[in-house]
Parts: structure tokens; C-alpha cells; sequence
């Protein structure tokens, strides 16, 4: 908790009972019939005194919606404005509308489906070609037997709760965050102590299991927020979509939950078409679902969504990565482990320095993280509200060896948009175990190498005979042994003859003596190194990626007559739905045959764009395609000329209608910037814009 | 039946019965001990016999096969060397491979998944660019109203049997299918009635019913394939996956068999979108299911597909395209429903005049069908493996005014790709009529218009009195009238006074009286005309369109040492997966510097490549890259000037370092052809190449 925070609820409650007692002070004044003088100053001190009081809650009520009295506030004005104009302008549309739709569930409309489409194919761009990965396309059908190696059939849930009455389920974390943000925000008569508990409920809460959740619903006295009926205990539900495969209805099946699993189980083929070398990386976008017990924040929690999921393999004990020089210089908010711990805020960091010192576990993750930056900035994110925040050693899966979650701030807070983990060997090893084909690489010596190799071998006779029906599992024990137990229990059979071991399939320790077992190093001639390579995973989630730029590109300015707010997605041309619209200024035949013409030169060009020969006055226009994020309109006023209006400045400049094409396509290409063709072309000045 | 397939069944059954007779009668000679040269003579004659027999046999097998001895041989031989490059290259995987598969279900591999992105992109760009459709973004699982709004909850099933002891599941109509076509094909002996009969069964297998199937299965006595169990009776079974939305488990949902409800559950916003004007498309791209029974035939026939779907809204009254003109020049090979039912081909017609002729029913079809000719053959489809087959009456939905497929030949026969159906207004009033929202458009007059009405006014005093408890289902039966039985019961009234009437709620014939009704016109004024729109459905089997391009770009040809074929894909740059090789001729980092330089101008224009710096003869690098299908191939032999091959031709440029990438780019952009290039550019004759 904030020192301030802290200090705020103490003196609150302190500020409290001084009221109470200055209360009941004035009321035995006025009960013994006291002056009128005394009585009236007593009042006026309980004033101050209940002035004092308002003046911390403000206080403590701005220290907890984060350091800004009217935050909260704007940021749900500024969400709704943002939100309003995007279901207007049919960016997105609840699915299935007509129907009274479904919870978590999104149509991208025309504008929407072109932003998603140009960050897919910039994704593509930045990824898979500059860096040569292997794209592939798997269904989402997905046979249970991949999800059951994968582990999520067993443990991809939530845990559940349901109102005991009406069977409706509810997210169990969910109502305990709610309850614990309610109470933290709502409530500022809570002790410091109070605050402080539902503030560990709330950094914890990930790592509830089912009993020390339903213990703290229990505890807190929280009900179904709908019927206020009591809860059942939590339970866990799958998140996977399940359906069934043929007609059999013998063959289970789920919709993935993400692409990666795809690439892993190619893995075989995939490294032999990159010609049996490491590193390469694998790509794909696709389809991904998670059947949400309660789908909230409109769409960054749904239960259908598109991810972008890279699988970079490589050779555990070389994590380098040729390009890493291209991004170490990067220098951006970074949120390193230690300074969450230690209540510290995010930081700007030269990425060199992080890898340098350890921070970021290795080169490769290095390198990912900084081309992440680069991706998401190039889109249009805003790089002071992004950050890359490091996974605590709770979040973190037992196999990972490190993980960074790009991290957006939207009015929802920060959000995390692109994960990317070093998992290891994990994936791998799961699908070889399970599917029984070796899913590994080699490493092929020029010449043959001498390698010592620990040798392990129990001597099954005197094991029989000490441990009878146990002793299989005490030499499994004994050859599981990696090398430093193994010289360790050498040493100690040397020196004493006999040790105490523990079997964990026993579940006990076992006295091991020098006769059961050899412990040696053998050299050995080797021609190749076979080993599991590890994967680094960037994984992105494109929708919220996509949502996090809506609310970065959106603001409202006032109309010229001031008489409302008009409202702009300011997207690069990169990503903007349309790159261009054109206007004939007035409705007349010869503008608009001008107008044809453009719009067969920005065709050829391949920019998309759109005609309105419609009536409406043109700051009309302009405003309905500041809307949409349109970078540029091209007005035709005269068959020879015409101007280009650029959508964040308003300038306009004249240019031929020959040129008009080629000047859009090379600001939206990026060859120029809107500043060169400002300070080329003449400018255009006349009054009647955006009225 | 063919003429000429029916002679000759006839002409084999004498021939075999001659055969019988004569092998009596030389067994005849020989007991009776006849001489030996009349036994010779006999016997030889007999030879001669089935010398002729043997001839009508391969003339027979010849007609069966398609009018081509080795046809079905040579296209079974065709297609395992194309499948087997495709597999071993992985332009296709089949998924979930490591865990032995399931059936009707593939992976896009690395180029595989390149040619995809390209043909969609490509898909984007002629239709949705270039007609300004809008296109949206909608999920996959949908909830089970929508799906019952639109019919496939009730009717998209195929007819399953089982076997009566395994339990395995067949799809019955396959199982016909296969004994038919086995029967004609293998089975010589079958006398012209039977093949006709067999030949009928197959055209008109679509229209049997479950009863008329089973009948079938049971007359032919066709049993289980793999075990030859009984088989039980046919019954529909749902090829929708099904899935449960949410955790209560009481919102059934499925997985979308087609992306087109999406878009007109939507139909209200779009229109909106589009300023409440007519025409209009919309467009989307994604994944569709279907649950098939037992999926065969590789790519063509799977469980998860890639559609790509249009949905043209038109007024009924006004089917005509602005654009259409541009089309329709265009002549191709069409299969009119007329030249299908009287066994004729199809044949090259002037789409003008197919739609001038009523073939096609309307502009605004021939459109797109014109429009779906130049997508299919820009890809890279043969224009004379491409038909469009309209379809036979009982083929289309009762709705449709007029469907037509774009076929496309490949080693399986012709199939559909591409449907492009006129569904009137079905679709539209579907959901209207199940979600209570009218998806209507309107017209809105620019006066007033006095339009003639007819009313039809029910006399309810009367009815009631004549019919009691019936009295509501006759009101509703008069009100339902059309126009011209209205005007005929009216005339029948005033001259007879009395009609029988059919009212179908009842089952009967009523007595109507002119006092129980009154029908009249009448006129109104009004401003605007309110209707259903007509959609026209262009709908595309991206995954078959790619697997026929595949085939139809597929050859081999003999090494240079003439001692193997090699493949060769002869995809258009357009859709090619990798553009371009840089290959050092040897290794040498001179060489590779310079294949460096190029890579990174090619990175800088766009152009996807690979660099190959493995030490492998320049020839083998070269058939590498042809299985690949890469247009072009830059070899660095020198750090001036380099070569640059073209695939097919296998001609060389050389071209200086500096214009290497430029060449390339300007040939796959299409704005220059090789021909030019080879014009323009020295040649190279290296004896080296292709080696």
C-alpha cells in the first residue's frame, strides 16, 4: 500500500473518532444547559473538525483511484466517447445483435475488419518475412489426445462458483477482486490493517487455490451479485469449447484455446525443411476460443479471438540471436520483477542493459521484446502507456525460464496485450512422451568429440535383496539422479559406507549402501548432440492489441462553430481503414468526373479509399471521415487542381489532379512524411474547410 | 449413356455369348473325336472370337474411363507425384500428424500456407478493393437460434448407415455411389439395361430420399466396406459441430458451417453503414465446418475450410450492374442446364449473350460470374479445366432464382469451387421473420406515388355466423390470397354469388357468400417502397481452389542427365510462396556479401526470398527451388554482375547487382513480363545451369 494511502486511513480514522467525541461533547453541553458561547464554539470546533474529515476522504479517496481525484471519472467519460463511436461507425458490433446477442462474442464491422486486416498483414510483414519464420495453418478442431499432452484438458480452467438458487456461475476471483476493489474504493472507513489484508487478498488472488478461495467468499460474507443468494464452493470449469469428431460420437474433441500446439506437433517436419538447423521460428495466426464463464470489458475478455503466436526453437545452450545489435539500443519502459517487488513503477531501460545484466534472461528473449516494441509503437501505440512487465515467480509456469508481458494502458487499466515466455523445453518433451516420436534436434560434430558421461548403475542383486517388491522404484530413484546428487551420494558412499536416500514413489528415505550401486564417469565418443531445443513464445493477443489503438488513436476536438465535439482516430496510414477519401466539393457533374479519375489512379495504386458525392456540406464530410481515421481527403474544386487535407492538422495543400494519387501513396507508403509534401506543395487556405 | 459405350455393351454380350457357343462346340468336336483340323479350325476361330471379345473389352474400359485408355491410370499416376511433392515439401500436412491424424483435417505448411495468404489477398483486392465491398470479421461459434433461423439446424445433414456390428459410420449415398461406378467400370459383363440403370442411379442420387437410398443399398446388396456386416437403414445425421456457449451448458451453439449468416444478421447495420442505399456488398473471409461422415479425397473433401463469401444486396426490381459491360466480353466454357439434361458438353459462350438469352437470369449474376472467371484464371487456374455449370432444377433451393459452379477439372474429376447463387430474398425474411427485426430496404420516391392497392376486407359478422369456431382460419385463408385469386373470387362473387374455397388450416373446401367478403382496389398515395432485398452469393472453397492450382500448376520434367523427373510448380508470381532464391554459385563470402546486398534491397521492395548458401550444385538448387514453384532465381557469380533465372523456360539474364532486386520486382509485380526482360537484358549460356 502507498505510504500516503496508509497515512491517510490512519488519520481518517483518527479525524473519525475526534468527530464522534466532539459529538457527543456538544450534545452533554447542550443536555447540561451550557452557555450559549460555549456551546456555540463547541459546534464550531466540531465543524472544523468535520471539515478536516471531508478533506482526507477526498484525499484518500483520489489516493486510491490512483493519484486522481476525477481519474476514475474521465476515464470512463473518455471510454464511452471512444466506445460510442466505434460501435457507430461499426468498427465492431455485438455478434448476433438482432438475436439480443451473445456475451463475448464480437463482429469486427467494415472499419474494424480493415484496421484488423492491415495489423495482420503489417504483423506478417514484421515477423514472418524480415525474419524468414515458417508460417503454417492448422485447423482449430483440435483431437483431445494434443490437449491432454498440452496439459489443458486437466488444467485449463477457472474456478466457478453458482448462485445456490438460480444455477447462474459466476468467476469465483472475480466476485472476490470485485468485492475487495469495492470495498478499497467505497469504503474509507475501513482501518489501515483492513486495507492492507484486501490488498494482499488482491496481489495473491492468482494464486487462490479452490478451498482458500471459497474460505475468503465465506469469510467476506460475498453473495451472488445478481440475486444476493448464497454461492456454492468454487469449482473448477474448462475453458475449452468441447465437440465431437465424426458420428461417431466416440472421438472428443475441443476448439484450441491457442495456436501454438499446431506448430509443436510439426515440429519434426518443420526442422527438417528449415534443413535440419536451429534456431528458425515457426508462425501462425489463426482462431483461437475460451469458453469465459462471464465475459467482461467488452473486447478484451472474449470467448472467440485471433491470436498471432510465434515458436522460436532454440538450442538451450546458445540462446544468442544474430539480430540482437539491431534492438539493444531500445530503450523503453520496463517493469523488472525485483521493482514490482519492492513497490517500485515501471522505468525506462536501455534493453542492452537489462539482457547485460541479467534481467532479461537471454538474448533471443532480448531480441523478441525489443521487436515487439518496435511492432506495437509502429502501430501507433502510445510508448509512455507501454510497458513490458516481468512475470513474478508465482505467475511463472515451473518449466519457464522467464517471461514478459507487453503490457497497454487503456481506461481498463494495464492490460496485457503480447506475452512472451521462454518455455523452455516444455512443449516439446510433453508431445514427445505422449505421441512416442522424438521430437529433437542434433547437433552434428565436424569431427567426433570425447565427452565424460555420468554412469548410473544399480546393482539390481543387492537392491532385490535389501528392497524386494520396492526395488524398482529405488532404481528409478537412483538413475533419475542428476549429476551433482549423483557425485554427491559417490563422495558420501566413499567416505561413510552408507546414506540415507529419499524415493519420492515411496515417499520415504531408504538406507543406500556402497554395494548397491556404481557411480562413475565414462568417456565417451560422440558424433552428434541430440537434445530438446527450447522454445522462446511471443504470443499475441490481436484484438486487445487492436482495442488498446482504438483508445491510444481516439480524441475529440471542437467543431469550428464550437458548438460540439467532433471526434478523430488519429491511426498512422499503416493501419488506417481507409487510407483516402475524395470529395467533389459541390455536386456537379465535371467535379465528380474528376473525382472518377483519381480514384482509378489510387486504385491502380492500390490505396483504398472511398468516393462521397453526396450533398453534405464538406466539414461535414471531413468530420465523418475524421471518424473513421481517414488520413487524407482529396477535394476536387476545379478540373486542374484539387487540395489534400492531412486529418490531425487540418493544413491542406493544392496539387495537380495528375499528382493527387502519387502524393497520397507515397505519404501513406511512408516514402515521404506529411511535413515534405507541406513544405513542397503550395498551401491552400480558403475559408469554407470544416466549417 | 454415351452412343457409342451403349453399342458396345451390346456388342460384348454377343461376343461373349459367341464365345460360350462356340467353346461348346469345340468341346462338342473334341468328344466326339472329330478330326484334328476341324478341331484347329474350330479352336481357332474360337481364338479369333476372343481376340475380337478382348478388343470390345479395351474399347469398353476406354468409354467407361472417359473415351481414354489410360485416363483414369495416368491420372492416378498424375496425381501421386503431385501429392507426394506437396506432402514432402510441405505445402500440406496432414494434422495432428505425430498422433496418427484425423481424418479431413490439414495443415497449411510453410509455402502451402504462403500460397493461401497470396490467394486471399488477392481475393481482397479483386473483389473487396475493387468494389468497395464491405467487408466484416464475424466468430465462428454461433449460437443455435441463428442456425435455426437459417435451416441447418433442421436440414444440413447427410444420410448416415452404420454397420450393424462394428458400428462404424458410413455416408450412404457414397456407398451407392461406389457400387454404381465399380459396377460400370470393372464389371464388363453388365448388359446395356443394367449400366443404364446404373447411370440413373447416379444422376439422380441427390434427390433419393432416406427410404429410396435404403431400398437402393438393399436391392444391390451392399454391405459395410471394411467388414461386408449389414448395413442398418439411412437417417440424417447433423454435420454441424456442436458446442455449448457459456458454463450453464444450456446455450447450445455450433460451429459455423458458412460465414454468410454472420453477414445477414447484419444486414440492418450495413445498410445503414452504406447510406441506406442499394446495391451493396459484403464480404468475409474465415473458417466454416462441417462434421463430414467419412472425409475423403484429400483437400477437396474436409472437416475445417477456408470461405471466402460475398453477399450482393440488390433490389428484386433492378438487377442490373454498373459494371457489367466490362464483363460482358468475356468468353468461356458454360454447361447451360439445357445442354446438361439433353447430354451435350459444355461449351464456349459469350457471357453477354448467355445473359442477353436469359441463360443467366440477370446482369448483376453475370456480374460475378464474369468476375469469378478472371479471379480463377489471375490465380492461375487452365481456362479449359474451368467450366461454369448452371444447376438442374431439382439441384436449387426452391428459393434461388438461378445458381451457377464455377467446376474446375482436376485428377478427381470436376469440382465445385466456387458457387455463385441468386438466393433471392430468402435469407433476409428468415431472420426477419425468427429474430422480430425486418431487414428491409426502402426506396424512397422523390414524389409521391398513387399506386393501386388491393383490399381484401373479410365481413367478420358473417363469417362468424357461418363458420363459428372456423371463423379465424377462413380470415386468415381470404387474407392470405394473392392478387389474382383474389380478383377471380371476386369475379366468381359478382356473377355467382357463391365460390367454393379452399382453406388449408382446415383441410376443406367453404362456401364463400359475396356478404363474407368485400375486394376491391383502392388507391393510396405513397413515398416510399419498402422490400426484402435479393442477395447474390458468390462462395468460395478457398482450399479446393488452391488443391486444383496445385494440380493444374503441377509438371515434370526430366534432369538434365535425363536420369530422373523433376517437379515443377508453375505458379504466376501472384500466388507463388517465395518469389525469388539468391544463390552464391559457390561458397565464398564474397558471393554471400553480395547475395546480402540483395537480399536486402528484395526485403526493402517486399518481395518474399529465400537465401541458399548450402554448398549443393547450383542444379540441385535449382530443381529445389522448382518444387517450390519460385518464379525467379538470382545466382551471384561474380560481385558485379548476376545472373537471373525464370523457372519455367530455365533462360538467364545477367543483370548488374544494383538492378538485380528492381528486375524481379518489377516482373512479379506484373508491371513488366520476362519476355521483356529477356529482351532488354543480356543473355547468359552458362552450361553450368541446371546441371
Amino acid at each position: 500500500m502507498a505510504a500516503s494511502e496508509e497515512s491517510l486511513r490512519k488519520a481518517l480514522a483518527v479525524k473519525l473518532s475526534a468527530v464522534e467525541a466532539h459529538g457527543n461533547a456538544v450534545r452533554a453541553l447542550k443536555a447540561a444547559k451550557a452557555s450559549k458561547p460555549e456551546i456555540d464554539a463547541a459546534i464550531e470546533a466540531l465543524n472544523n473538525l468535520k471539515l478536516e474529515k471531508s478533506s482526507i476522504e477526498k484525499q484518500l479517496q483520489a489516493a486510491v483511484s490512483g493519484g486522481d481525484g476525477d481519474g476514475a471519472l474521465s476515464r470512463e467519460a473518455f471510454r464511452q466517447a471512444a466506445v460510442n463511436t466505434l460501435e457507430r461507425r461499426l468498427f465492431y458490433i455485438p455478434s448476433f445483435k438482432i438475436y439480443r446477442g451473445v456475451a463475448g462474442l464480437y463482429d469486427y464491422g467494415p472499419p474494424g475488419c480493415a484496421v484488423k486486416s492491415n495489423v495482420l498483414a503489417f504483423w506478417r510483414q514484421h515477423f514472418v518475412l524480415e525474419e524468414n519464420m515458417l508460417e503454417v495453418d492448422c485447423p482449430c478442431v483440435t483431437p483431445e489426445v494434443v490437449l491432454k499432452a498440452s496439459g489443458h484438458v486437466e488444467k485449463f480452467t477457472d474456478l466457478m462458483v453458482k448462485d445456490e438458487k438460480t444455477g447462474t456461475c459466476y468467476r469465483a476471483d472475480h466476485l472476490l477482486k470485485d468485492f475487495c476493489n469495492e470495498k478499497l474504493q467505497k469504503d474509507l472507513t475501513i482501518s489501515a490493517e483492513k486495507a492492507a489484508e484486501l490488498k494482499h487478498v488482491l496481489a495473491t488472488l492468482d494464486d487462490l487455490s479452490a478451498e482458500a478461495l471459497g474460505a475468503k467468499i465465506k469469510e467476506y460474507g460475498i453473495t451472488a451479485p445478481d440475486t444476493k443468494n448464497p454461492l456454492s464452493d468454487p469449482y473448477p470449469f474448462n475453458l475449452m469449447f468441447q465437440t465431437s469428431i465424426g458420428p461417431s460420437g466416440l472421438s472428443p474433441g475441443y476448439m484450441r484455446p491457442e495456436t501454438a500446439q499446431g506448430i509443436f506437433v510439426n515440429f519434426k517436419d518443420l526442422y527438417y525443411y528449415n534443413g535440419n538447423k536451429l534456431p528458425f521460428a515457426a508462425a501462425q495466426i489463426g482462431q483461437a476460443f475460451r469458453n469465459e464463464i462471464s465475459p467482461r470489458q467488452g473486447l478484451l475478455r472474449v470467448r472467440e479471438f485471433t491470436l498471432a503466436e510465434i515458436e522460436h526453437f532454440v538450442d538451450p545452450e546458445d540462446k544468442s540471436h544474430p539480430k540482437y545489435f539491431e534492438v539493444a539500443g531500445l530503450e523503453f519502459l520496463m517493469f523488472p520483477r525485483e521493482e514490482q517487488m519492492s513497490g517500485q513503477s515501471a522505468k525506462k531501460i536501455c534493453l542492452g542493459d537489462a539482457v547485460s545484466k541479467g534481467i532479461v534472461n537471454n538474448e533471443t528473449l532480448g531480441y523478441f521484446i525489443g521487436r515487439v516494441y518496435l511492432f506495437l509503437t509502429r502501430l501507433g501505440i502510445d510508448k509512455d502507456r507501454l510497458r513490458f512487465r516481468q512475470h513474478l515467480a508465482n505467475e511463472m509456469a515451473h518449466y519457464a525460464a522467464d517471461c514478459w508481458d507487453a503490457e497497454i494502458e487503456c481506461s481498463y487499466g494495464w492490460i496485457e496485450c503480447v506475452g512472451i515466455a521462454d518455455r523452455s523445453a516444455y512443449d516439446l518433451r510433453a508431445h514427445s512422451e505422449k505421441s512416442g516420436v522424438p521430437l529433437v534436434a542434433a547437433e552434428k560434430f565436424s569431427e567426433p568429440r570425447e565427452v565424460e558421461k555420468l554412469v548410473i548403475a544399480p546393482v539390481k542383486k543387492e537392491l532385490g535383496l535389501a528392497f524386494k517388491g520396492n526395488q524398482k522404484n529405488v532404481v528409478e530413484a537412483l538413475e533419475a539422479m542428476n549429476e551433482k546428487e549423483a557425485l554427491e551420494m559417490k563422495a558420501a558412499l566413499e567416505s561413510k559406507g552408507e546414506v540415507e536416500f529419499y524415493v519420492c514413489t515411496l515417499g520415504k528415505n531408504v538406507p543406500i549402501k556402497k554395494n548397491m550401486v556404481s557411480i562413475s564417469k565414462e568417456k565417451k565418443k560422440e558424433h552428434q548432440r541430440v537434445f530438446t531445443p527450447s522454445v522462446i513464445e511471443p504470443s499475441f493477443g490481436i484484438g486487445r492489441i487492436i482495442y488498446c489503438l482504438f483508445e491510444h488513436s481516439f480524441y475529440t476536438r471542437p467543431s469550428k462553430a464550437g458548438d460540439e465535439q467532433l471526434n478523430v482516430f488519429r491511426f498512422p496510414p499503416l493501419v488506417a481503414p481507409i487510407k483516402c477519401t475524395v470529395f467533389p466539393l459541390v455536386q456537379n457533374q465535371q467535379y465528380e468526373d474528376v473525382a472518377k479519375v483519381i480514384s482509378k489512379s489510387l486504385t491502380a495504386a492500390g490505396i483504398s479509399h472511398k468516393i462521397d458525392i453526396t450533398g453534405t456540406s464538406i466539414g461535414k464530410r471531413y468530420a465523418r471521415t475524421d471518424e473513421l481515421g481517414v488520413p487524407f481527403a482529396i477535394t476536387v474544386d476545379s478540373t486542374k487542381d484539387v487540395t489534400i487535407r492531412e486529418r490531425d492538422s487540418k493544413l491542406q495543400v493544392r496539387v495537380s489532379v495528375e499528382e493527387a494519387a502519387s502524393v497520397v501513396k507515397s505519404v501513406t507508403d511512408g516514402h515521404r512524411t506529411w511535413e515534405d509534401v507541406w513544405e513542397k506543395f503550395p498551401h491552400h487556405t480558403s475559408g469554407s474547410a470544416d466549417d
